[in-house]
């Protein structure tokens, strides 16, 4: 029925690279934080996303969203909360929280949605065997 | 009175820097690539962002957003097409449209929404005399 | 017989994204400039990378190195002057400067070593209608 | 009397944001990480970089560089391995190997040199508080 899924925490530590001159990270990093939890979503239910590659399973990006709530600061503890918020065989949605480890400071809330592509680059329907891993709803029997 | 402003286009060409091994450019990259088109959006209007930034106002991203309608290719010319779509003195909403100069591909649309900010990371109000290059409606006269 | 080759100038402009919370360029990002300017080096003669690696000749990078002189400010137009240092048909080496447009105040000098590769990722030997775009010295004829 | 100081180990996982279209991370992401290893050889000796900053000691890099021996692969875990290899009160030379944790295979080796800066940018002494953690000699009594 695939209410929404559980979360998976990550961690990064906020790198130097990744502030700019305002003295807070950059906002265009916080999108490869996302990606970082959604790697780390993957491999804490048994999958790894190089894997999905080598199978012909890419996932292309198709919309990326932050909304900005308070600085993340060099050298910071950032935990990525991720999860799934809605997914079919043609597409799926997570959603993240991020916060700051030390004080639980709200950071940003953001959400990426992605198609399913084969190794062509081209538009596929996600193969049964990793319905499960997406939180895809499996058809109702009658 | 403000109508939405007329778009500044900026090119920018894809560096290998820029690509993953998708083979296409990073999605995070788009973000950097619409704050060059907001940076040449100023300068095309006569000011400059780091001049701003000397003079006590800071612009903070408060959303990002971008949907992905092709993959940007490496060594490729893009446009990034930037306007102001709405602003008042606390903040400001910038969209942008990215093409590929060759050939009028679209590759993505966004926005992004900034507060203004004083050199203490508070928010302010833009001064009078920074209106007119963000498109703030002057107050109307009975 | 391959004398140092002239050098080809490219301009970049540093990006906000580019620097970090010292105020200036972070150092990672100058071996990103050094890669523009080697595509634009090879644009200049009349070549493109991206062609190179389309024709399974790709250039992996085994020594980089960078002497910074002076920092490089957001917004500032950079000069990379490229050359090449030294070639023969298993490795090129591209040499370096970087300055100030507006002051000509020099920034950093450094140098990139590269192995050609096929699309394999091993090894070969430089085809020999490319030795010239390399300069690497033709064989003497007695 | 300072001989080479014993390294620190620090583990990145690659991240796609930082592989490029050969497949393989982009040779200046490299550099990022040996400033990962830094930070943490300093961590791991009880001290902050965030906190030298604070007290007015920036590193400032005047060289860099690094050698490639293996590329580094999406999602490989990668160790960085950190020491000290030479300190004086005015500079300080890190050297870096950085090698896969699953294998072991040699994926780089690398330097870099910085100097100590005061707030104002301009070069300063490393105070002889911070001497033992930078390894300094300590001077000679008769």
């Amino acid at each position: 029925m695939s209410g929404p899924s559980d979360h998976v925490d990550t961690r990064v530590r906020v790198r130097y690279a990744e502030t700019d001159q305002m003295g807070v990270v950059y906002h265009a990093n916080f999108f490869v934080w996302m990606e970082v939890g959604r790697v780390e979503y993957y491999r804490a239910r048994g999958a790894r996303y190089r894997d999905l590659e080598k199978e012909g399973i890419l996932l292309a990006v198709v919309e990326a969203n932050c909304r900005y709530l308070a600085p993340a600061l060099y050298d910071e503890e950032i935990v990525i909360r991720t999860r799934i918020e809605e997914a079919n065989p043609r597409k799926v949605r997570f959603g993240y929280e991020l916060f700051s480890a030390a004080d639980d400071r709200r950071i940003a809330a953001g959400f990426t949605v992605h198609v399913f592509m084969g190794l062509d680059l081209k538009a596929r329907k996600l193969p049964e065997n990793y319905h499960e891993l997406f939180g895809v709803p499996t058809k109702q029997l009658r």
